[in-house]
Parts: structure tokens; sequence; C-alpha cells
């Protein structure tokens, strides 16, 4: 298998979602229906900032609507509240994204709570995630329905193969856990605390990787042949995987960048038009 | 460690719960108020009639007064729904049950979904799950619940070893899981599709068995040492783990009965005083 493993093409599995979009898009518009994220950013972290340009101007290009708010590294747990209560009962805004990590005085939790369930589109609510993890959602977090449409897009099984799942966080590990387990896979779920980690990713016919350090999981803890997913994203465009060395070892491989990454910001559009058709469609 | 094998005593254990409880019962009585858990059964399957018949039972041994309702085999989602918003809204019940299963043309989900999540002491509805995944919730399914608490009676320790859940109910394999996870084991999830199960089970430091099939899991499948909590509940007294097998090769194991379900009753008894107790001091 050396050397020879499928690049898991990101870009193009969100070029297939967009495209897609682009009529339904279109016909909403016809329906004089406009869909529109609302994107929150509270203070000024530079990444983050980039983040939600990013998720923004991807809306633009395909015309749906990005309406940016952006809030002072000041703003307390309430004042966040009010501002997304009034984003859900503003009939123009489809969807709504608060990016995260928010100042650390705010109470994450209460404010992403206060989505309401029918515009969280990233997926982000307790009920999202409930939804999610009993295979019910209609928007399910973004980054592991990005990595299950990359599985997808590419025909890989999952059915019965073992997945290993690095990183254990609310919006990442544990819904994909739930969401490959829901597909049918074994799942293992590793993270800081757990012991002989190299082998046990050493199992996985798929294996995750979200664990937020740069090159962490190494090239010789994939087993021959396995499929790798790498949800990392870390400062120098550089993943959570030794991406050479695991070239060599994986059958296929998302990059960094164009793998994990532009899927889900597709599948926050998707969601968005999926909002926006929700409401015309059942009102 | 052959024949060595600690029996965890489920009974002990709920004993310990049930006794710490009655002091609690006591001082709501003394304030007027009498612990309720309003039981649901709907039709006539006699397992459930059973089930709920020695819930009720535990919450009189103690005090704790037990609301019993029998719904015909006849009723709709909608009359079982409009049997849940009446017992919300009464401020005398304190936990309410639907056992399940329901009868198959009830759309169980919506019944469980109904339930107030104040009063969902048996940790059914979508909510109460993801609270529990995050941590959080006030009352996590019992069983899972009673799994965990017969760990910690027997310090039996958690963070970073390998734990094995075979089965992914809703109410059981993945809270179960989440808890597991949230405690910093290593967590894998086997279930029907899962291929090599025996030595994935066989890597287990724990191993939770929640299949619904008698001594389904073997005794060459226990990992030397292994602490093995058995989830089942079968025909004739019979767990889901070949219990004489696996005493010579667990640590320690859960015998069926007087395992892992006496304690999931003292945990339903639990968490209703807890609810009794939250309508009084925090109302």
């Amino acid at each position: 298998m050396a050397d020879n493993a499928l690049i898991l093409n990101g870009t193009m599995v969100a070029d297939r979602i967009k495209e897609e979009l682009t009529s339904r898009v279109e016909a909403l518009k016809a329906k004089g229906i406009v869909p529109c994220l609302a994107t929150i950013l509270v203070g000024d972290d530079p990444s983050s900032a980039t983040y939600v340009r990013m998720k923004g101007n991807a809306c633009e290009r395909l015309g749906i609507e990005s309406r940016r708010i952006h809030l002072g590294a000041g703003t307390t747990t309430e004042e966040l509240i009010a501002v997304i209560e009034q984003l859900n009962g503003d009939e123009d805004v489809h969807g709504i994204l608060l990016q995260h990590p928010v100042p650390h005085h705010i109470d994450e939790r209460a404010a992403f709570e206060a989505i309401a369930i029918g515009k969280d589109v990233d997926g982000v609510t307790m009920l999202g995630f409930a939804q999610n993890a009993f295979g019910q959602a209609d928007y399910p977090s973004c980054t592991p329905a990005a990595i299950m449409a990359i599985l997808d897009h590419y025909d890989l099984p999952i059915e019965g193969k073992h997945a290993v799942v690095v990183g254990r966080s609310p919006i990442l590990g544990k819904p994909v856990s739930l969401m490959l387990l829901n597909r049918n896979a074994t799942v293992t779920v590793c993270h800081s605390k757990t012991e002989g980690l190299a082998e046990l990713v050493r199992q996985g016919d798929i294996v995750v990787a979200a664990v937020g350090k740069p090159a962490f999981i190494q090239g010789d803890w994939i087993k021959e042949g396995a499929v790798v997913l790498d949800a990392g994203y870390n400062k120098g465009n550089i993943g959570d995987v030794d991406y050479e060395a695991c070239l060599a070892k994986a059958s296929a491989v998302t990059p960094v960048p164009a793998g994990v990454g532009p899927v889900t910001i597709a599948t926050l559009l998707k969601h968005t038009v999926d909002a926006a058709e929700r409401r015309v469609f059942q009102p």
C-alpha cells in the first residue's frame, strides 16, 4: 500500500455539495426567500475571526445571506443570549452559528442552549446532540457530518469496520463516534487518559483524529490499509495526523488543508439551505 | 484468578443506597412532602407488569408513594401523552416512569419526550440523554447509573481502563458508554454488526454486557482479571454473561439476579427522592 494512499479530496466533496445547493438556493429565491446564516463572533481571537469570515464568504458565494454579528470581548452571557434570542425570533434568519470558543467568562453551554433547535445548523445544542445520537438529527454537528460525507462520497465501507476516534469533545469526538456507531461501525473512543493509544489506533480500519495537537497521530500507529480522517487544524496548516508518514500505511487519507475543513463549511451551508426550505415547505 | 472472582453484591449496594434515602424521605415528610413516583404500564406484557410492580413495591417499602397507572393495550400515542402531561402538571408527582417496551402501535419516542425533564427520573428523554453525555444529568438512565454505582461502591478503577460495552441501546449501551468515557475510560462499543467480537471483548478491563441474549458472553472472551458487569436479565434468571465460565477469568463480576437489577431499582428511588428534594429546596 506504500505511498499509494488515495487522497480524499475534501475540496471536491465540498464542491459537489455546493453544486447541489445552487439550484435549491435559486428555487428559494424564486419564492422570495433568501436563505440566511447569522454568525456570531465574540471577542477578537484571530483564528475565530478567520473561521467566521470563511463561513460568511462561503455563504455569499452561494447566494446565501450572511448576517455577521461581532460582539466585543466584554460581552456578558446575558447579552449574548439576548442577541441569540433576537435571532431566534427573526423570521429572516434560518441558521445561527455561534463561533466557539467564546471568551472564558461566558457560559458557552448556556449560550449554545439558547439557540432554537430549528436554527441550530451547527448542531451544538444538547437536544441536537441527542437527536444525532439517536440518528434523528436535522442538523448534526458539521465536522462529524463532514467526516461521514467524505466516507460516503468515496463509498468507503463503515458497517462492521472498527473505527477508532481519538478525541471526545461534545462537537466532534462524541458525535462522530455516535454517527459511526449508528452506521454499524464498532467504535473505540480514545482521549488524553487512554493507555496504550498507539496499539488501539493500530486496530482502526477507520481512524478519526480529533485531538487538536499537530501531527500527533504517528504513521506507525496506522494499520496497513486503514482509512484516516484528520479533523485537526493546527497552526501552519498542520493536521492532527503525521500526514506524510501516514500516506505510506493508509489506503485513504484526508489532507490538511483541503480535507475535512471545506466539507465542514459546505455542510454548514447545506444545513442553512435545509433550514430555509423547512421554513418554506413545512411552515 | 481462577474461581476467585469477587462477586459484586448488587443487593448490598442497593441496600446502602436505600439506607441513605430513608432519612431523606423522613425529612421530606416532616415538611409535608411525600416523594411520589408515577409508573405507567401500557398493555399486559407479563414481564413489564412484573417490573412495574417491583418498582412500585420498592417505593412503598421506603415510604415513597407509588402512583400506579395501568393503561389498556389499545391506548393510543395521544392518549398516553395526555396521561403523561397530566402527571407533568401534577405537583404531587415527582418522578414519572413509563415502562418500556410499550405496544408497537405507540410512538415510544414521542411518549418519552412528553415527560418533563424535571420528572424524567429514568433518564429516557433526549435532553436527559444529552445532559448525561455531557456529564450534567440530574437523572441519568437508571441501569447505566447502577453500573457506575457498583464500580464506585467497590472502588474499582475506571480512569485509563479499557471498557468494552456490548450493546448500544438508547437507555443502556449508549449512555453507559458515555458515562464510562466521562470517567476517563477508553470505551469500545460493540453490537450485532461487530466483527471479531470475542477478540474485542478480550481487551476489556471492564466489560459491560447489555445484549439481551442469555449467556451470550462466553467465559473465554473475558480477559484474566477483568471486571464484568452483566446488565442482562433473560428468562429463567439468566444474564447476558455465561456466569460460571466467567467466574474463572474475571476479578469481579455481577451475578444475575442480585447484581445490576436491584441497584437499578434503588437508583430509580434515589432519583425520585432527589426530584422531590429539588421541588422543596429549589422551588
